[in-house]
C-alpha cells in the first residue's frame, strides 16, 4: 500500500473542515520550506522553515505566543515570545544539535539575503533529536540548508502542498516508534483558518493511538523499537484570526490536547513546544474569550491530524549505525481499524 | 442496567494495575469526605474534602504543586502553593460561589475542631459551577457541610471506597453534557502509587470519547443537553512517591492529557485546574528526572479513568427550576463499543 | 511635627510629574473607598475597595494583569487574571483571615446592592497579615464593611483625595518596623497618567531607605520593633492608557522595582503582589512595546511614593495584646536627611 | 584616580560582610575565565565563561533555576533549566549576534576538549547588546575565544580574582550611559556564600544611584551619552547552599531587587535574566522556607555591588565608528559623594 495521507485513507480525525490542501499553508501567506539532506549511510538531517508572511518580519511582526508543555529541549527565542509577543523571524526545525548553527545561518540569511542588518534579532529554531538514524554530533546541517529552506518558505513554491513524512528537519525523526517526521493539517472555522505543522519524534510504540484505536498496542513489527525511540515534538499552529499574544497562547496550549489523543503521556525527555502566531492584525479586544472555542476546537484536531500524516507518510529508513525505523504498516493499521468498527478506503 | 464504574463493567483504560480500590484512596494517609446537600427542588449541592493525611497539615506540611491548564476559575490557595511547594491545609471541593464561605468554614475549622489558632493559612478550595441544577446565587453550602466532608475525610472512614457521582462537590455537576461529579481512579507503579480525584463539569456531548470510542456522538438522549452544559474540572492527584514540588508540577500537568483523552478540547470558561501532592518524604534528588516517566503514565490513566468513571456512576438528576441532566445511558455504551469491537461485560 | 505625605514636605521620589492629587485617583474614573474599623482594644481592621469606574464591570471589564513577585499570600481571583486578562469586581484590599467572608460579601454585594445575579464572579481580594496590632482570629469584617468601601470606592466621594495610613485594609499594617497602611502616588506622562496605591506590611527597619537616605539604620525609636514586624505587600496599579494585558503584565512588574528602591529583599513570607489594571480602551496593537518605557518609569516612581506616603501619614496605633508600632519619626527623618545633603521643608 | 572597586573606595553596599575576594568565585568551585577581543577600531567583544565546578556537569549537574523579569533576549537554554531544575553545562555571556556561533563552539568544546560525545546537550548563554562599540554584524567571535574562557573557568586560575569591567563577554558594554561590562561581589551568610556576576548593559544615565547617591543626575560627561545606550543585563547567581530549584529560583528573583537599587526601571528592550545555580548538594526539603531570608539579603546586596563595581572598573572605550563610551568619572563621584553626606576614601 503506498503511502497517504490519514485523510485519504478514510480516516476523520474530529469533526471540523479541514482548509483546501489540509495543510498549514491554508492559512493565507503562511510559506513551508524544507532542505533535506540524506548521504551517505549516516547523515539523514535537514531544515525545515515556517514562513508567516514572504517578507520582512522585522518590520512586519506577526503576533505569536508559545507554550511550553514540557520544555526538555533547546528552542531558541521562546522567551522573548512570551515577553513581547511577537516572532520576527520565521520558525526553523531542525536537529538537536544543529540548532545554534542553524540560528547562526538565519541572521547571515538576514543579512545576505534580505539586504537587513539587524541590530538584535530573536532567531527562533525548534529541535527534536535524530540521533538515531542520523550522525548528529557532526551536525552537517549548515547555512546552505537554511537559505534553502527560508527560499522556499517565502517564495511562491513554499506556499502550496507541504511535503510530509521524512524531510526537512524531521527526516531523522521518530514517532511512537515508527518512522516519524514532519506532518501537517488544518481546519476552517467561522472566520478563521488555523493550520498545525508538527516535526513528530516522540511517543513509545504501546502508546499509540488513531482516531481511539490502539494501533500501536496490536501492529507487529519485524523488530521491536529500539529504546532510543526517540523524543520531542515541536507542534507549529498558525491563524489568520486577530487574536492578542495572550489569547494566541491559549489557543497554543491546545495543541498539546491534540498530541495527547494520539496516545502519548509525554515522556520526561520529551521537549513537547508548541510555538503558534497569527497573521492576523488588529484584534478587536474588550470581548470575554468564549468567541476562541471554535479555534481551541480546530487546533487539537488540527495538531492531532498533523501528528498522524507524519506517520502515515514518513517511509521506512535505514540510517546511521545501520539502525532501521519501520514505516506505520498501513495495512496492519487497515485490518486493526477493522476490528475496531471503522473501515479505511 | 445499575451504575457501575467503568472496570467493572469491562473498560480497561490504559495498561498499568489499578491499587486495590482504584481511587485516590489507595495512596496511603489519603481521606476523602462528602457532605452532600439535596433538598427540595433547588438545592443540590455539597462539599468534597481530600486530606493528604489525619493529621495537622500545618506542621506537617505535604509537597504539592498546581498546574493551570486554563485558569478560568475561582480557586484560591493556588499561587502560594507555586511558591511555596507545599499543601498546609486539606483541598476542599465544592460549586463556585461557595467557594469564599467554604473557605472562611476551614478556619473556622482548625480553631473549633483541631485547636489551632492559625496566624496564616492557605485555605485551598476548588470549585466548579453547578448552577445549571442548583440555585447557586443562595450559596447554601455552610459550615456544616465543610466540617463534616473534612471530619470524614480525616478518619477511618474515609481511607476505604470513595463514593462517586452525585455526592459532595460534585452534586450538581455535568460531564460532557451527561450528569457528572466526582469520580477516581488510581495506578499502582514500580515503588508508587497515584490517584486521580476529579470534580467533572466539563465538556460537550459530542465529543465525549472513551477508550478511543466516539461515545458522545453516538448515544441519543431524551433531549438535547441544555448548552449550559457546565464547564471546568478540579484534577487531584496524589501519590507516596517521594519527589520535589517542581517534579510533582510535571507530574500535574500531565493530567490535562488524561482529561484529553476523553475528548473535550478545553473550553475557555473551563477552568482546568489539577492540584497534586505527594505524601512521600525526602526526595533524592540530583539524578535527572527520568524516574518520572511511568508516574506520568499513570497520572494519565487515573485521571482519564476517573473522569470516566464520573460519567459511569452518576444518576439522573432533576433540580433547580426543572432542569434535568442524564445519566451516561450504560445499555447504549455497551451496544456502542460492541460497533466499535469492544465487549462490555 | 503634623503627619504629611512624603511630598509636602519636600521628598522628591523620582523625576516625573505628580498628577493634581498624587493619588491613584488621578486615573480619570478610578475610586477609593475605606471602610475603617477601630473599636475597643483588640480590633484594628477594615477594608479598602479600588474601583476602576463606577459602573457594573461585569459588563465592562477593564484590562488587566498582575504580578506575583513572591506569592506568599492568600489573594483570591489572581489566576483567572492572567488567563482571561481582565477585572471582572473591584478590587478589596483587608487582612489576611478575613480574605474569604469578605470575598463572600462581594458576592452579596452584587446581588444586593447592584441587582446582579453573576453566574460566576472572579472576586479578587488581597491581603496582608495584621495579627500584630488586631484579633485577626475573630474576623470582623464583614459585609457591612465591604458595602461601605465599595458604596465609597463607586461614588464621586470616592474619586477625590485618598486617606492613608491607618485606615481600610491598611489599619493595622506595620511598614518596615513602623506604623504602615495605606499608601498612595501618581505619576503623569505624555498621554497617560499611572497611579499606585499600595497596602504596606512589609520589610524590616535596618532596611528602610527613602530617597536613597538610609532612614532605618539611623532613626531610633522608643523599643525595638517586635521581630513579628509583619510582612507582605498589595501595590494596585491604575492606568489610562489603551494596552493589552500582556503589556500591563509588564507594568505590574516594574511595580516590585519601585518597592526595592525603598530597601526590602524581599521576606520569604512577604506576599508581593501587584494587580494592575486600565480603564484605557482598543489598544492599538502591533507596534513594538518601547512606548511603554515612560509607564515603567512611572510606575516603579509612583510605587515608591506610595510605599513612602504610607510611613509618613500612618500614626502611632496601639493595639491587640498593649502592642505598640510607632509612627515613623518625621522629625528624626528630617536630621537624617540633612547629614545626607538633603532638606525637608 | 586610578580604576577600583566600590568597596576599596570605602562605598559600602548592604550590610552584610563580603567574601575574601568579593567575587562570585568566593563559592568554592566555582570559576570564571575571560576571552577578550580587541583589534583593530571595531572590534570590541568576547566571551565569559562560568563554570560551577571544574567537572563534567553534564554527570554531575547542579541544581538551577532561571528569573526571567524582562526576557527581551537571545538567551539559549532557559527553558530547559526552568523544567529540569539543572544546568548541565557552564554558563556563557557573549555580545547578541555572536550567541549561536557561541553556543555551537560550546557543543564543540565538549566533544574535542573534554572527549564527551553528548546526545543532547541544553548549552546556556546568555547575551547583552554591545553594537555601539563593536562590529555586531561581523560575529568575531568564535571558537578559539569560547574555548579559551572555557579553559579558564574550569582550570586553578579562574578561580581567583575575576577581572571587571571591560572583558569577556562584557567588552564593549554600556551600563548607565557610562562603560559598563562586567563585575562581580559576593556575601557570606551563616552557613552560606553566595556571588553574583553580571555583564551590565543596561540603565539610563539619570537614573543611576549608587548607595542611594543620585550620580547618574549629578555627573557631567564631556558629551551626553548617545541614546543607543545599550541595555540588558545578564545576573548569575552562585551560592553554596543545599536548595532545590524552585528555592532556587526564589533567589534568583532577589537579583532584580538588588539591580532596582542601581535606578534602573526596566526598559523595554532591555533583557534582564538571572541565572542562578547552587553547587550545594542533598536540600534538606519540608521545612518552610523562612531560613531563605538570609541568601535573600545577600542575593540583594551582592547584585547591587557587582553592577556597581562594573562601572567603577571599566575604563573609557573607543570602539566601532568611532564612537566612545567614557567611564564614571571617579572623581566626580567622590564629589557628589561629599555632598550628600558620605564619603569616600
Amino acid at each position: 500500500m503506498a503511502r497517504q495521507r490519514a485523510r485519504e485513507l478514510g480516516i476523520e480525525l474530529g469533526s471540523m473542515e479541514t482548509g483546501k490542501l489540509n495543510a498549514i499553508t491554508d492559512v493565507e501567506g503562511v510559506g513551508v520550506g524544507h532542505s533535506t539532506l540524506i548521504e551517505g549511510e549516516s547523515i539523514r538531517t535537514g531544515v525545515t522553515a515556517i514562513a508567516p508572511h514572504k517578507g520582512n518580519l522585522i518590520d512586519e511582526k506577526v503576533v505569536a505566543a508559545v507554550d511550553l508543555f514540557n520544555a526538555y529541549g533547546k528552542s531558541t527565542g521562546l522567551p522573548q515570545i512570551i515577553y513581547e509577543g511577537v516572532l520576527e523571524t520565521p520558525i526553523i526545525l531542525t536537529e538537536t544539535l544543529n540548532t545554534w548553527r542553524v540560528a547562526d545561518a538565519v541572521v547571515d540569511y538576514h543579512i545576505e539575503r534580505m539586504g537587513i542588518e539587524p541590530s538584535s534579532l530573536n532567531v527562533v529554531v525548534g529541535e527534536t533529536n535524530g540521533r538515531y538514524l542520523t550522525d548528529s554530533l557532526s551536525r552537517h546541517v549548515g547555512r546552505e540548508h537554511v537559505f534553502e529552506a527560508l527560499d522556499i518558505a517565502r517564495s511562491p513554491s513554499g506556499k502550496g502542498r507541504v511535503p510530509e513524512g521524512n524531510v526537512g528537519g524531521g527526516t531523522p525523526m521518530t514517532g511512537y516508534g515508527f518512522k516519524g517526521g514532519i506532518g501537517t493539517s488544518s481546519r476552517v472555522g467561522d472566520g478563521f483558518t488555523v493550520g498545525a505543522l508538527v516535526q513528530l519524534n516522540c511517543g513509545n510504540k504501546e502508546d499509540l493511538t488513531i482516531a481511539g484505536v490502539p494501533v500501536g498496542r496490536e501492529v507487529t513489527l519485524p523488530k521491536k523499537p529500539a529504546t532510543s525511540s526517540g523524543n520531542s515534538i515541536m507542534m507549529i499552529i498558525a491563524t489568520d484570526l486577530a487574536i492578542d499574544s495572550r489569547q494566541m497562547w491559549k489557543v497554543a496550549k491546545r495543541a498539546a490536547l491534540g498530541l495527547a489523543r494520539t496516545g502519548t503521556y509525554g515522556g520526561n525527555v520529551s521537549g513537547d513546544f508548541t510555538i503558534a502566531f497569527t497573521t492576523g492584525r488588529a484584534p478587536h479586544l474588550g470581548d470575554d474569550d468564549k468567541f476562541l472555542n471554535p479555534i481551541y476546537k480546530a487546533t487539537v484536531e488540527a495538531t492531532e491530524e498533523a501528528v498522524v500524516n507524519a506517520l502515515f507518510v514518513a517511509e521506512t529508513m535505514t540510517g546511521h549505525l545501520g539502525h532501521i525505523r519501520y514505516a506505520l504498516p498501513i495495512d496492519q493499521v487497515g485490518e486493526i481499524f477493522s476490528r475496531y468498527g471503522r473501515e479505511l478506503h
